[in-house]
């Protein structure tokens, strides 16, 4: 049996004993981070969630203590009383908050042994990350673990007393509800009571925030868990947590002011960095031109150019003919790096190419002609204008992507983060925020064949361009916006529709009917028929938000308990069988899954 | 088409104007209360979240603006600009806030028509609920919800800067996990990655709260959704909210204090009502013997007395053989109630009857004699004993129940609380806590033929009754506790066993043998044999102690969305059949169910 708590009181917490506390008897709880014997005394680096002591257990003080004490290994849990002694000069630690002291212990409870860790409790752990999402208990045990769960609690503290001191209310909205159709795929829960029917798990409590609009609650806010059933290709979880608000009488410049305070409360709060200056804006159409992508990483230049009309006439027929077909040639000037390799060169190619760009044709700028197997394509004039445009100088070398607006745009846009990462123009402790502003209402769906919402169906359109909405749809702007920071896109939102005759519209160009309406959000729909207010909100990804503060490349490492790529708990077994009369009681029955 | 927002900008909410704002030119926005017409001028009392603003449109200001004013119905969304004018003194409303002025509008936007509600947006209403939870979002536009709504949010600031400055680290856990043995039925979640599995909702987040203090973040908050797929009889629901609070190095003195620190400071912040003293305590068997139930009700007296011994030889044989049997005879004593009728006492016996009493036996104590079936029985020193014991005097009732203990008790401890209720001894306004502290660790299933946790299976013994674990459990107490008010458990916790064998040795206690431990929480297992501290903590449940904030009956009222007794929510008519797609794409079909 391992020893009780019983009496024992900690007075102090193993970060604050200093030499103020020399010759207090004292007592710490916590873990034993590492154990040395010198001498015949047994030194004890001991911690807790905030820091470390260090406490000795000397024989001349107590022979039982100090002979109870051989026992302790690594990770054994204490509660120790003592009295705080100033270490030997030579022994002062300065790089310790309590390098000054220790504490020479006189009672030793061992509260719970341990046996030796899959892996060593370090600030540097070289196990692999599936040993430690199976031991999460002990992964969590290290201080940068530790440090990002609490810069997250920083987060959301910052965020609740932003808001509160704005008037916002904190409302839960349903877990088990009706699928949202945001596009992505719904875990759904089956139900016992009403059986052949089934729950939802939101997306987004978006229907419910605009109801509580509806309802008059004014400014909403909720930090939420939200569901996608998604192929977890990328860094994404089944369950991830947003920070969502919601507001009414409001346009979108006092939404942004607004989430641009609370996004500057948190990075002083948490980093204690600040932002003076109002977060720059763009509109989207100027973040495709400049950099091709509607997220731009702002911490460095490479900015894409458009050199369609220099090259339209051009002998380069592969240029020329992309052009005449309504595709874009832009191009990006990666200066002084005439010298990288034909090995290099492909490497870009191919990445150019996962983002579907046929070719990367590229000029290489030397003092005394242009390298290049396509610089003999070009005219003088071309030249002058390609150099003119592009700021050519010996010593340059320049991409070219010419493809369709989306192809060109994207895989060039890809091509200048590469770049910045290969050329290390990246620098991490910089945080570059932009708002970009004004989305196309709708993009087309080649595949299906109708028009999509770029954001969702409940965004309005810009009121100027109202009458374009079925006349020409592509030319429609909505009132969205998004918060990019350091090329990821944090948070998003847009001014809503507050009128049922103008949802409807916006559902018949989207090409959803009214009974298909009805069906799906008819009581929304019906809500906006009992006075609405003029409403909108925004969403920040909690995760990727702590993620970047954290200056973490995942966020499985900023969520305590993460799931896999295959959307699996390593540490519980999640998900796992069900028992053959639950599944009875809910009326379902397990298939073998077509192939 | 309504009118945009467009540059129209709000200056004020709808309760802040007064005298000082004479002369002023403002804008507010919000839904119209009423309308009247008196002499050609159309008065609006325009309502938002905040209070009720009177707004004139008088045609010698603005006749267009007259002229559009027309159109308003109630519940209408307006925009108005205008001047802030002193009230004629005879039209002041000391009983509104702001009913010493009135707006003279000289710009009207109307953002939003409105319906016919169907219902009033009034203080009373006296549609069904039915119609109220389908139109859920107008029923929130009444104070009373919107206030409820409130205090909801003030209660959770309040938990979360408590908890902050106490050192909480607010941590998610997840909502997909594995089944969590709290005995309850779990709500599942077909996986389609892994086809065949199904994940759980969270019954509560005990075992992640546990590994959090195995991890060392020493004291854990979070505020939670959990989910029970109960039949809803009582005021439940499928989704409920709990303040959950895990500490590392405490006792049991230490969780209840904080965490009665922090229900006073919920009270004092939601109702600025102060508890000086600390709250009473009492064990459970100080609260069975005198209440009869572990969440006695201490707004009145009315307290159960035990007359076994009294009554153990009288020629009552119904008495005395339960006495025999190891039963008890328990009495209440309603003063001053012998004047009950035949009908009522048939009431009360058929409300003793629903918690199994088979019979309620009562004497009248007259001036002369006792009137009585069962007062013959008893000789002279029975009644001297009875009365001295039961404090009888003249006017008073008194009724007993015989039966095994757990009937008695809870018979008579229910009869209490019917008796409270109808003789009005029951004061709305007051708040009565305590603390039921040293709980039985099991008790015994009679239709299971084995022990069963009375908390959960993690709740530490008392240190002193562990030599009684395998020899007596029934005699060994737990050491939990729950925190009752007006007699409503509105939270409850424990210490928790920390040593892997002890919990090992309590499993087996349960008739949990290793093979089935390791299946169902393995993990938590293992996970206490490296390194955990001793800890403990508590979870409140939000819904009802919001909902005794506020002073209601059902936590329907406390929460924004709530469901129906059928786990349906009536506004978007979840739950709901599912395509036929996502069925497959789960490798789950439903089946009719067996009858």
């Amino acid at each position: 049996m391992t020893d009780l708590l019983g009496d024992m009181k900690r007075t102090h917490s193993c970060i604050e004993l200093g030499e103020s506390h020399i010759g207090q008897d004292i007592v710490l709880m916590g873990w034993v981070q590492h154990r040395r014997d010198h001498g015949g005394v047994i030194f004890v680096d001991l911690r807790d969630r905030k820091g470390i002591t260090q406490v000795v257990f000397d024989p001349s003080i107590s022979e039982t203590v100090h002979e109870k004490a051989q026992e302790i290994r690594n990770e054994y849990v204490l509660g120790i009383k003592g009295k705080v002694s100033a270490r030997p000069a030579d022994m002062v630690n300065a790089r310790m908050t309590t390098g000054a002291i220790e504490v020479l212990v006189d009672e030793l409870r061992i509260f719970s042994r341990a046996k030796t860790p899959p892996f060593q409790i370090e600030d540097r752990v070289d196990a692999s990350e599936t040993i430690r999402l199976q031991y999460r208990y002990l992964d969590l045990r290290r201080t940068q673990l530790k440090n990002n769960m609490i810069a997250r609690h920083k987060t959301t503290m910052t965020v609740r007393n932003y808001l509160d001191a704005k008037g916002f209310v904190d409302i839960e909205t349903p877990v088990l509800t009706k699928s949202t159709p945001e596009g992505a795929r719904d875990y759904l829960v089956p139900s016992r009571v009403n059986q052949g029917d089934f729950y939802a798990l939101p997306q987004s409590p978006q229907l419910f925030k605009q109801l509580l609009m509806v309802a008059g609650f004014d400014r909403y806010y909720q930090i939420i868990k939200c569901f996608r059933d998604e192929d977890l290709r990328a860094d994404r979880q089944p369950e991830f947590t947003q920070i969502d608000m919601e507001l009414s009488f409001v346009d979108e410049q006092k939404v942004m002011e607004i989430s641009e305070g609370l996004i500057k409360a948190i990075f002083k709060n948490v980093l204690d960095v600040d932002f003076p200056e109002p977060f720059p804006s763009m509109t989207w159409a100027e973040a495709m031109e400049r950099f091709g992508i509607d997220r731009p990483d702002l911490r460095f230049g490479l900015e894409l150019k458009n050199v369609s009309d220099i090259v339209a006439n051009a002998d380069f027929k592969v240029f020329a003919s992309v052009v005449k077909n309504g595709g874009l040639v832009k191009a990006i000037n990666a200066k002084g790096c005439a010298d990288f390799s034909r090995k290099q060169i492909d490497e870009l190619t191919e990445f150019a190419a996962v983002y579907r760009a046929k070719g990367l044709a590229w000029i290489k700028i030397k003092e005394d002609q242009w390298q290049s197997p396509i610089a003999k394509f070009f005219s003088d004039d071309e030249k002058e204008a390609l150099k003119q445009r592009l700021d050519l100088e010996p010593g340059d070398i320049v991409f070219f992507v010419a493809d369709q607006p989306k192809i060109t745009n994207e895989a060039l846009g890809q091509l200048r983060n590469e770049l910045a990462r290969r050329l290390g123009l990246i620098n991490d402790n910089e945080f570059k925020f932009t708002w970009i502003t004004h989305f196309p209402m709708f993009e087309y769906d080649e595949t299906e064949k109708r028009y999509q919402a770029l954001h969702h169906p409940f965004t309005a359109p810009m009121e100027s361009d109202l009458d374009k909405l079925e006349s020409n749809p592509l030319e429609v702007n909505s009132r969205a916006y998004d918060l990019v920071l350091n090329g990821i896109e944090i948070g998003g939102g847009s001014i809503r529709i507050h009128d049922s005759e103008l949802q409807e519209r916006v559902l018949k160009c989207l090409g959803i009917g009214k009974e298909e309406a009805k069906e799906k959000f008819g009581f929304l729909l019906e809500a906006l028929t009992f006075g609405a207010p003029p409403h909108g909100g925004l969403a920040f990804g909690l995760d990727r938000l702590v993620m970047l503060l954290c200056r973490e490349d995942s966020i499985r490492s900023v969520i305590a308990f993460p799931k896999t790529q295959k959307a699996t708990c390593l540490m519980t077994q999640a998900p796992s069988k069900a028992a053959p009369a639950q599944l009875q009681e809910l009326a379902i029955k397990t298939v073998k899954p077509i192939e």
